[in-house]
């Protein structure tokens, strides 16, 4: 078992592993020597190295990838703090199921591998503004949930989720690690009024938990939720088996940036899928210095925008691994 | 036989079909039932809608690419406006049957149909700034030739460039266009001295061929070059069959800004790939008025760009075409 309690779980935080200089320095030769003028593919050459260091090869791939959604549900719903009703999520993970919802066409689309794990939807986590979310149990249960969920012979991994509510939590996630108002957005589609509850939510959160802010794991067990902890197992489960990461929205890059803050780095092998519309993510990106793929204004979740940003390194990586060389071409170098 | 002279080609475009607004009603409809809260699909949601439009069904397709590649020499290369020899153009084809180019790897990527057409490679155009690049008979030949190279029954069309010198024929063809200076920029690298040059060969061209930049079809007989003639007669061969465009970058664009000049309306059809890192792109795509799907810094040509978006698009159509209804999920519209 990777880890028992939190105190394990920060201890192997502290033990992530580096990229492969070696495949990094092999991959950055090999680019210089594939049949296009220097820097033609732009940022393109970058995610190629990038994907090399992580997969210890000067020739990575990714035509294997893995998406996994976590599924939960949260007490402070009962805030109103949601345009859909709680039921929404296990109708959502039976949407999965059926092969029904966005995030299946995108798996399908793109040749990943898709798991669901529906995490205790009977039994939402406890209304944050009134109580810790979760105990220590509960939080390292699903911690290691996500980090179990990792397939190692993936050659890039997407955790997405689906929790009404959970624009909520990551709102107060990230005010709580960060600092500052205005974290909470429309998410689904709340109306001026839903939003402001949404705000008197997380400030009811900070003073309640007022006592941890300055312990990102405490945090997140606190203000919780299950798929939000499970994602940031997962980021960290993919980190410890070298398979790198996209970062979908603001739910996501919410779990990512509890790892951030607790050790600066535990991001290297993530890259962010995509800007989503929902308000403050592209404030949190900037937190976690991470320039997005993809602007196209999606605000879903199910890591759907992660999903979309596979195609990106599929091509980066195509072009990288399998483009010929000027020599192997018989193709003049310019100067 | 399409058309035989400029002004049959002109009269086409005139003739252009619109989109199927019952198939566009159809897919909106349908977009609105999908199992998804409203726009939380951003712009894959109009996307798919436009792809609806031009392929006249409400579950569009993009699983059968098809992407064409031209190839040009230009006179104008003699006024060292290239950081590479013109040799490269007729090896770089080579490398684009050999598979081991750039656009080789992307179309497999996304599984798309690639073909590539080598004009007259041993008879470069003639040098814009002496005299016009081409014959109305050269011209034409090629329109056609970029007209009939479109596969009707392609769900997405790509065209791409490959002609050393073609930055400068594209500045030219801009500048001519549009009017202003500056439409020069570093194309596959050259130095401030070829920067230079390239700027002192648009600004003769245009002096040379004063007498008919009102004319955006003479603007492309005089200024060339092949490939860019040939991609305004796909992008047009493609309207009439009423495929779907990806427009790639700077000189794909200008071959299209050639047709939307002469026709306001003539890239309804189109979507704009990507932003390139050529300096006058987004300039370019302002006066389109194209909003670019991808940004990542590529100025490889090749429809490389545009290559890569269709991993985007086939992302929006899956998600339209594939996702459940709310009725046959069973899942709670929000409110």
């Amino acid at each position: 078992m990777p880890f028992q309690t939190l105190a394990e779980f920060r201890d192997l935080l502290g033990r992530m592993p580096a990229p492969d200089a070696t495949a990094i320095a092999a991959a950055t030769a090999r680019n210089g020597q594939l049949t296009k003028p220097p820097g033609a593919l732009g940022r393109m050459e970058a995610l190629a190295i990038w994907m090399a260091g992580w997969q210890g090869t000067d020739k990575p791939r990714a035509d294997q990838p893995q998406i996994v959604i976590f599924a939960g549900n949260h007490g402070v719903t009962a805030r109103g703090v949601s345009a859909f009703p709680a039921e929404v999520t296990v109708q959502m993970v039976a949407n999965f199921a059926h092969g029904g919802a966005a995030i299946n066409q995108l798996a399908k689309a793109f040749g990943a591998k898709l798991d669901v794990h529906a995490l205790d939807l009977d039994r939402p986590t406890a209304d944050f503004t009134e109580q810790p979310a979760m105990s220590e149990a509960e939080v390292v249960a699903v911690l290691r949930k996500g980090f179990e969920a990792v397939d190692p012979t993936a050659h890039l991994f997407v955790a997405g989720e689906m929790g009404i509510g959970n624009t909520t939590v990551a709102a107060a996630l990230a005010a709580a690690l960060y600092g500052g108002t205005g974290w909470a957005g429309r998410g689904t589609g709340v109306d001026d009024a839903g939003l402001a509850r949404k705000e008197a939510a997380v400030a009811a959160g900070l003073a309640r938990h007022a006592a941890v802010l300055s312990d990102p794991l405490q945090v997140l067990r606190c203000l919780g939720g299950r798929e939000i902890a499970a994602m940031a197992g997962a980021i960290l489960g993919a980190r410890m088996a070298r398979v790198p990461v996209i970062l979908d929205g603001f739910i996501a890059c919410a779990a990512a940036a509890v790892l951030e803050v607790a050790t600066p780095g535990a991001l290297d092998h993530c890259v962010a899928g995509h800007l989503s519309a929902e308000g403050a993510h592209g404030r949190l990106l900037e937190r976690l210095g991470k320039e997005p793929l993809l602007s196209l204004g999606l605000r879903l979740g199910e890591g759907s925008g992660a999903a979309l940003a596979i195609g990106v390194l599929q091509g980066a990586v195509a072009c990288h691994s399998g483009m010929a060389t000027f020599a192997e071409a018989g193709v003049a170098a310019g100067g």
